[in-house]
């Protein structure tokens, strides 16, 4: 059956990311699952007598065998892998081969957060597109786009770049007026993207589920442009608000990031169909409210 | 005689990122080698037949030796290393294994941009600071105080904070003027991090050499904290206008950091010599204008 698929999509031409996430959005699929794996929460049956990386890895890819048919995107965030050094890599690597071999129309975005300045950002970018081989990356606006040139210039990927985060404390200078219009610095980011760093038509924004009337304001100003918005689940995003201020033209744009409700929705053997109906009762959630 | 000096250093009681950066200051150092090595650009000599790890590594340990008398810390910026995959992350990891057990009194800087929302960000501490094991590392300040916490709580390591960055276009965000006083989002960052951010002592920020001014500016805002300094050399920061404006009330406080000019000093098989001339020419150039 696998390779089935493999061969299968041998043929496929190479997609970009944004062409990715829009066979996806047309399937009525806007849940991206958050591969935030930590060893220490994995099911005993997972972890057995495993070495970290071969648990984290085994976990991984039981739950994308388990919810591929009901996500436009996978989103491993590289800070909990990298907190079990080598390890912890080669397991996001693994994950990240496995899932492309065997799914390769479904996006795989590297939520690092990396910016660096120019020249050196060639450095992330070589480590997350080509060595890891992923289809996006989460990036910093703090450096300006003149820095970002190195991300930007990969018309194939998706640069997604924070606007206003999720965590409670994002107001301390995403919300500051600037300037004589005295809009918040998150506009001014996120118009700034829409209009000036856009020219290769592979810029996101990531807006938290956690601030509906910021999302909505984002969205006026960007368009349909794709936003990722985290914080649906254990932040306590609530799903109607951010379909009905998160969604674009056509009733698309959105990636609705989960990761702990989803992929310990159960800590048992049965993790694997807990993680499928938890994903499943996102998904109708989620295009109840579309429209 | 390394045998003797890590005998030496084992009954030493572990000192703070500013313990050691103190002491080194105090004995006159203020030059940072930043460690940015390209497989690509090394002399011929370290090529030789190795292994872009084996290569790395030497080369490196050859920087650290020619250079240990005279500088305050040294800087390897991650993105280089993340670009060969698992190979440059080794070495990196046993760059930085090198340099603590045989000068564990120069502080380690790892030049990573680093920031997540909150408990993220526990994966990146763990790997910096106890896989890794440096001293500091840079962060990005655009999701606030309350989402760096983990960084925050760890007393005895330095969090530097990105402020006013070196690069031709960081005026994009950071040079916006923010609230009714229109100051600049580099100087909110800076007050901040000084009036806030920095209950245990431990922060430090990132102010580019290309901008004197600003530079000027950061120190009046923040008294004697500790500013990173990037842009002298091969970005064309100027040393005696970065002194005259980066140096705090006991003519301390910068750590001046070099790379291009420094570690490519020559291309040859003096390439160690030609470093250590390079930073000797720099620290005496820093000592001449400080006052």
């Amino acid at each position: 059956m696998r390779e089935d698929l493999s061969s299968m999509h041998e043929n496929l031409p190479s997609l970009t990311f944004l062409e990715k996430l829009t066979a996806r959005w047309q399937q009525g699929h806007f849940v991206c699952v958050g591969l935030d794996v930590d060893y220490e929460q994995l099911p005993a049956i997972v972890k057995g007598q495993r070495a970290i990386e071969e648990a984290i890895f085994i976990f991984n890819r039981v739950i994308i065998d388990a919810t591929a048919n009901l996500v436009c995107a996978y989103k491993p965030n590289s800070a909990f892998y990298e907190a079990y050094g080598e390890s912890g890599i080669r397991a996001l690597s693994r994950t990240i081969s496995y899932s492309q071999e065997n799914f390769p129309h479904i996006p795989i975005i590297l939520d690092a957060k990396r910016a660096d300045i120019g020249s050196t950002n060639t450095g992330y970018v070589l480590s997350a597109f080509d060595q890891l081989g992923v289809d996006a990356i989460t990036v910093h606006p703090y450096l300006g786009r003149e820095a970002l040139a190195p991300f930007l210039e990969r018309k194939d990927k998706g640069i997604i770049v924070l606007a206003k985060t999720s965590n409670p404390g994002s107001g301390e200078f995403q919300d500051l007026l600037v300037g004589g219009a005295q809009v918040s610095l998150y506009e001014v980011v996120a118009r700034n993207v829409a209009q000036h760093w856009n020219s290769n038509g592979n810029c996101a924004l990531v807006v938290g589920a956690t601030y509906p009337a910021e999302l909505r304001r984002v969205r006026e100003l960007v368009g349909d442009m794709p936003l990722l918005i985290p914080g649906i689940g254990a932040q306590g995003g609530d799903v109607a608000a951010t379909v009905a201020a998160g969604q674009d033209s056509r009733g698309w744009g959105m990636i609705i990031s989960a990761s702990r409700s989803i992929i310990y929705a159960s800590c048992k053997s049965d993790f694997a169909q807990a993680a499928y109906w938890a994903t499943v009762k996102l998904r109708d959630e989620i295009n109840a409210c579309r429209g």
